[in-house]
C-alpha cells in the first residue's frame, strides 16, 4: 500500500506540473439563515472505472479514475440554511431515502466542522430520469453534484460553484463519482492512499470529445448488489486492479489521453470490475445485458472494432461508438436504448417548477 | 508459493493416515505388438472446482479438487501397441484432434519413457453424448480416463485398471480432471506445488450419494474460451482462490465431507472460478445460463435453498437437488436439461460395435 501512496503523489505532482490540476480557492462562509441556494448534478459512465474505498470517512479511493458525463439524467438540489442546530434534514424525491440520508450527514457534519457553520442544512433534491428503473447509470454522482452546487451557493456564493476543485471535493463527500461529475465532460478524479482530504477532487481532461456518440439501455437489477465497494475490496484480485490502475494512470500522463482509447479500455474494464464482485457471487449483468453483449460482440467484430460496450455497478449497458451511423445501425435493430451527449454544464439553468416545489417544502421544515 | 507446498505435504499425510489416499503399485509392462486394450471414462463436474496448472508437463495442479462422476456421455477408448517406434497417432472421433493430439503424446511419451516401452501406441477415442454440441460438461476428463484405461489394458493388465491409484495417475497425464474420473463417484485429486509427480491421483471420497439428484441444461459457448488455465493464472485474484481451496481441504478433513455442502459450495466456487477469467475479459456464462440462473435464484429462494446450481468451464449449468421432487418440478418449468446420476463404473461394458469400429480402423493404422 505505501508504494500506492507514492505512485499517487508522483502522479499528482506530474498532473500540477502539467497544469492539469489547479489548487482549491480558499472560501468563507457567510451565513443567511432562511437562505435557499440551488445546483444541479449530471450522472457519469466510469472508463476508468472505480470501486472501494481506501477512506470511507472522507471517501478517498484508492486509485484515479476517469469517466465522462452523461445526460441520462438530471437532479436539482435545494439547499437551506437555518440557524437552529442539530437538525439537518435530507429529503430525495419526495422521501427521505436512510442510503442518501446517511452518506449526506456525513457530509454535511463534516462540511459544517470545516467551516464552524453552527446551524443546520435543509436539501431538497429530485432526481429527472429518462427511463424507468434502472441500475448502474452514475446516479449518485449527479446527486452528490448537485448537492455540492445547492450547499455552495447557500453558505458561500452561487459563482463560488465555479471553483471546480472546490465543488468537486464538497462533492466527493457525498458520493467519491461525484468529483468527476463537477469537473464534467471527461474528468479525472485524483485519489490515493493517505491523500490529504483536501487535495483529492476532479478536474477536467483535455480529450476531444467531438465523435463520442454513445447511448444507454437502461436495464433494472435483478439482484441488487448491496455494498458494492466493500464487496470489491475484499476479493482476492483487488489489489491487482489497484495496481494495473497505477500502470495505466502513470501511462497516461505520458502518452497524453485518447478518448476512443478510454473507451475501448472502459470495455475491458467493465469485465475486470464485475469480475471482482463476481467472485464472492455478486452477478451485475444479468441475462439482458448479456444478450446485448453477444449481439455487439458480434456486431463489434463485423464492424471493424468501431463500437464498444461497456457498463458500470449495475446491468444496464453504454455503447459508445466514434462513428455516428454504427451506432444507429446497431440501436435501430435493437430496441430500448435511449441516446445521450455530454451536456454543457454552463448552460444549464434550475427550472421555475423546482425552484417554486423546494421553496414550498423548505419552508414547510423550517417551520416545524 | 512455498507455503502451498508445505500444506499441500500435510494435507496428503493426513489423508493417509486416515486410510483414504492408498499407495500405487508396482506394474510391469508385458508388451505384444497388435494386442488391443480397451477402456471407458465418464465426465466429471466440479464440486471444488479446478483450474490453472502449476505444472504444465505432468499436469499438476496449484491446489486438491473434487468432482462427482455424470453419465452426460461416456467416452470408449481403443489402443494397439505396434513395434515400430516413432508412429503413435490418436484419433478422436473419426478425426485427429490436434488439441487432444497435443495432450495425448505429450502423455505417451512420458509413459513410454517411464516404462522403456520401444514401439508405439495407437489409439481410437470415441464420444458418445446425451446431448448435441455443449462446453463445460466435462468431457475432457472422459477422454482422459479412457486412454488411461485402455493402454493400461494394452501395455500391461486390463485387471490392473482396478488400481485406481495407477490408472488416476495416468489419465492426469492426459487432463487433470482424468484423475478424479478414474476415481469415480465423488472423488478428490491430491495435487500442490512440488508433489512427486507418482503420487498426484484422486481417490474416492467416502460420501453418502443417494439423495444426490441432478441434471444439467446442456449449452453451447458462443465465445469460446481458449487457454482458461493459463487465463485464470494470470488473473490477480489467482492466488487468493488457491489459499482459499487450501483452507477448505484442510477444513474437510477435519469436519468431514457432506456431498450437499459441497454442493452448495460448488455454487459459489462458480463464480469465484468464472470471476478469474471474467477479469480479462472471458465471459464462461452466457445470456442462456444467466436467464436460467435468474430463474434458479427465486426456484430456490422459495424452496429454502434445497436445489442449487453450478458451471465449470462453460455456459452448461448443472442442478443439484436433495429433493428428487424439488428438481422435477423445476426442470419441467424448464424444459431443455438432461437428467443425470452417478455411473457405476464396475458395470460398464464397452459395446461390441465399438470394438469391430476400432479394430478395422487400428488393423488400417498397422497396417500403414
Amino acid at each position: 500500500m505505501p508504494e500506492f501512496r507514492e505512485i499517487g503523489e508522483k502522479i499528482r505532482k506530474k498532473a500540477m506540473d502539467m497544469g492539469m490540476i489547479h489548487p482549491q480557492k480558499d472560501h468563507t462562509p457567510s451565513l443567511e439563515p432562511g437562505k435557499i441556494g440551488y445546483g444541479f448534478g449530471y450522472p457519469i459512465t466510469g472508463l476508468e472505472k472505480f470501486l472501494g474505498y481506501f477512506d470511507k470517512q472522507f471517501n478517498i479511493a484508492y486509485f484515479p479514475s476517469i469517466s465522462y458525463l452523461t445526460d441520462f439524467s438530471v437532479t436539482y438540489s435545494a439547499c437551506m440554511y437555518s440557524s437552529e442546530p442539530g437538525s439537518d434534514t435530507v429529503c430525495l424525491d419526495g422521501k427521505t431515502d436512510e442510503n442518501y440520508d446517511r452518506r449526506s450527514l456525513k457530509a454535511i457534519n463534516y462540511l459544517k466542522n470545516l467551516y464552524a457553520i453552527p446551524g443546520s442544512l435543509h436539501f431538497y433534491l429530485k432526481r429527472e430520469k429518462r427511463y424507468g428503473n434502472a441500475k448502474g447509470l452514475g446516479e449518485s454522482a449527479s446527486v452528490a453534484a448537485a448537492a455540492a452546487r445547492s450547499v455552495i451557493s447557500t453558505i458561500f456564493k452561487e459563482e463560488w460553484t465555479d471553483d471546480i476543485p472546490f465543488t468537486s471535493r464538497l462533492a466527493r463527500l457525498v458520493s467519491g463519482s461525484g468529483t468527476r461529475s463537477v469537473a464534467g465532460s471527461v474528468s479525472m478524479w485524483i485519489s490515493y492512499p493517505w491523500i490529504t482530504e483536501s487535495q483529492s477532487y476532479a478536474f477536467p481532461l483535455d480529450v476531444n470529445t467531438e465523435r463520442m456518440y454513445f447511448c444507454t439501455y437502461p436495464l433494472q437489477a435483478d439482484f441488487p448488489t448491496e455494498n458494492a465497494h466493500d464487496i470489491a475490496r475484499s476479493s482476492p484480485g483487488y489489489m491487482g486492479w489497484v495496481k494495473e490502475k497505477f500502470d495505466r494512470t502513470l501511462q497516461y500522463l505520458e502518452t497524453g489521453y485518447s478518448l476512443w482509447d478510454m473507451a475501448e479500455r472502459s470495455q475491458k474494464d467493465m469485465y475486470s470490475m464485475h469480475s471482482l464482485l463476481m467472485y464472492s457471487g455478486s452477478m451485475v449483468l444479468n441475462s439482458s445485458s448479456l444478450r446485448l453483449i453477444e449481439k455487439l460482440k458480434k456486431f463489434r467484430e463485423k464492424n471493424g472494432g468501431n463500437i464498444v460496450y461497456t457498463a458500470d455497478t449495475g446491468p444496464s449497458l453504454s455503447v459508445i461508438s466514434n462513428d455516428r451511423k454504427l451506432l444507429s445501425q446497431f440501436t435501430d435493430a435493437n430496441p430500448g436504448s435511449i441516446s445521450g451527449k455530454i451536456p454543457d454544464q454552463s448552460e444549464v439553468k434550475i427550472p421555475a417548477s423546482f425552484k417554486r416545489e423546494s421553496e414550498k417544502y423548505l419552508s414547510e421544515v423550517a417551520g416545524k
